[in-house]
């Protein structure tokens, strides 16, 4: 099924598939026996019992990861908030689909599939200190683009996005779900200085007085863009088709935090990959109930930080379904 | 030129190899003009460019990586400092030989070759606790084993290990380098009980007592293992081939502290990949001045965590060397 309106994605919320069971606890028992002292590979031993859950199967295989990569424009840019000019979105996916972003190397170098969806970059969503950066039908067919975007055979999805003024977007939707000041939530983006910090966090407490409707996809709708309302149905769609996705930064995160905030259990098919060095990030990580994998710094956005867990998760993968058993290998188990 | 004696090790320490400084500079200039935010890549930024010095190459590649392990059994094993018995080190090789380790799946994810070195593995060093662990001629051959282990067309080497009981070991090494007391290096390793724990202390309290010698040779002759002084060899290799090295866990950074001992700059080409569970790594780490890439929790040994790592080196060298110039992407840059 495919949803089509607001209507089937809240549905589809209401009655979330779930990991397979039989599978998660076969991986269990074989990690038991893997050529190793129990425990000896930390996090990856989660990663992969989680993985095998997803997949359904004791022996998880990363082979065909996709990043899925949003770019969506901001009619909140007109309140100055950011530090590069709106046409930079444009020149980006233009530098995307040439192979020369950092999100081109990264997928290159851990072997994943990428594309690239380019919102209506020439109709930017509304001024949302003005009122709803979204109708009904556009934040729709945005959700929809995204749960189109996912290839069904892909084993695992990095959702990533480009939006000159998204940091803008997510702080306002962070705020709305989760409290706080807007100056709890706002940083400096790709570079503001003190007085453009100033108008983000203005422009956010204005934002939520404009549109004071709390409920998830009504924050969406409101205060969102169309790549973080892309995101948020990417995330649907790899839950449909059981595919685990890595989560990115700020602005990922602000699309995973509408569905945490529609439905406890959403993110169950999520983990944190990375925690940015943008302001809010670890925040919002620690709302959604997620700790992050890596932290190395990174805040550039284009799913990046994810990316570069790609690699976690395959060694994960690999050492579990590739390892010899204490029986196999003649080891001896103490 | 090889070394072939212990003094040959010490001229090399007296005159080591330097990044070269124009590569180091051009690699700068280029991380300024690349299509993202300053700083936006964090940590891989920092890599890249430290890669470009060692490599001599502005655009540094990492394609062929090496992960070296090296085995070697302990006298100390006669105080009950392990979980395991020492058969476990020789079958553990044969794991390796047969492909069943974590190790292998871990260098097979990262395109990484593998090389095992077993070191005398029915000859273990004396114990300890009665007198020196090794001969002048013996540290000096497993020095040796581990220089000529290493490949020099690798752009990358990861030095690993086995030994039961070589957590003992590294905690003595530590223990006489860097003071302290005994129970603030030991651990559990692969799973000691209580008992087991204050056996491995009292081992190292008798061991610096009995080779009272704290010169940085001397305490690997004494204290070290044969796994241990070949991957100080190979680390020196390293230098001398200009190869960066990724530092895996606290047996892997006692020998790294042997050498850090001899001369301070000597680990300027290392970079702390990862920090394991093991009791004593962190304290090690900091006092070899390292900050570590990772902290996912692994407590293997193998070289394993290190391993891991090797996606970030690559991520980092392909962003800086594949990604696109502002003037290339025809992007504006703020």
């Amino acid at each position: 099924m495919t949803p089509k309106t607001l209507a089937d994605f809240q549905s589809f919320l209401a009655a979330l598939p779930a990991p397979d069971a039989a599978a998660t606890e076969a991986a269990q028992a074989r990690n038991g026996v893997l050529t190793k002292p129990p425990g000896a590979l930390g996090q990856l031993e989660h990663i992969a019992i989680w993985l095998a859950g997803w997949q359904g199967s004791d022996k998880p295989r990363i082979e065909r990861p996709q990043v899925a990569i949003f770019a969506g424009n901001h009619g909140v840019v007109a309140q100055g908030v950011s530090a590069f000019p709106a046409e930079v979105t444009v020149q980006m996916v233009a530098n995307f689909r040439a192979g020369g972003a950092a999100i081109n190397q990264l997928a290159r170098t851990f072997g994943a599939t990428m594309t690239v969806e380019a919102l209506e970059l020439d109709r930017p969503t509304a001024d949302f200190t003005q009122g709803p950066a979204m109708s009904e039908a556009e934040v729709t067919a945005a959700l929809l683009a995204g749960w189109n975007a996912v290839d069904p055979s892909a084993d695992l999805l990095v959702p990533g996005e480009m939006g000159i003024g998204n940091t803008t977007a997510a702080a306002a939707i962070s705020c709305a779900l989760f409290g706080g000041e807007a100056a709890d939530w706002v940083g400096r983006g790709t570079g503001v200085d003190d007085a453009g910090l100033k108008r983000k966090a203005d422009a956010v407490t204005r934002g939520l007085a404009a549109n004071p409707g709390r409920e998830a996809f009504e924050v969406l709708r409101t205060l969102g863009g169309r790549e973080i309302a892309a995101m948020a149905g990417a995330m649907l769609a790899a839950r449909h088709h059981r595919i685990p996705v890595l989560l990115d930064g700020f602005i990922v995160c602000s699309a995973a935090a509408v569905l945490k905030a529609a439905h406890p259990a959403a993110l169950d098919h999520c983990l944190a990959a990375h925690v940015s060095a943008a302001q809010g990030h670890a925040r919002l990580l620690s709302a959604l109930g997620k700790v992050p994998l890596l932290s190395l710094g990174l805040r550039l956005g284009e799913g990046s930080g994810a990316a570069l867990a790609i690699g976690v998760i395959k060694a994960a993968a690999a050492c579990h379904s590739g390892m010899a058993t204490f029986a196999e290998a003649g080891v001896s188990d103490g």
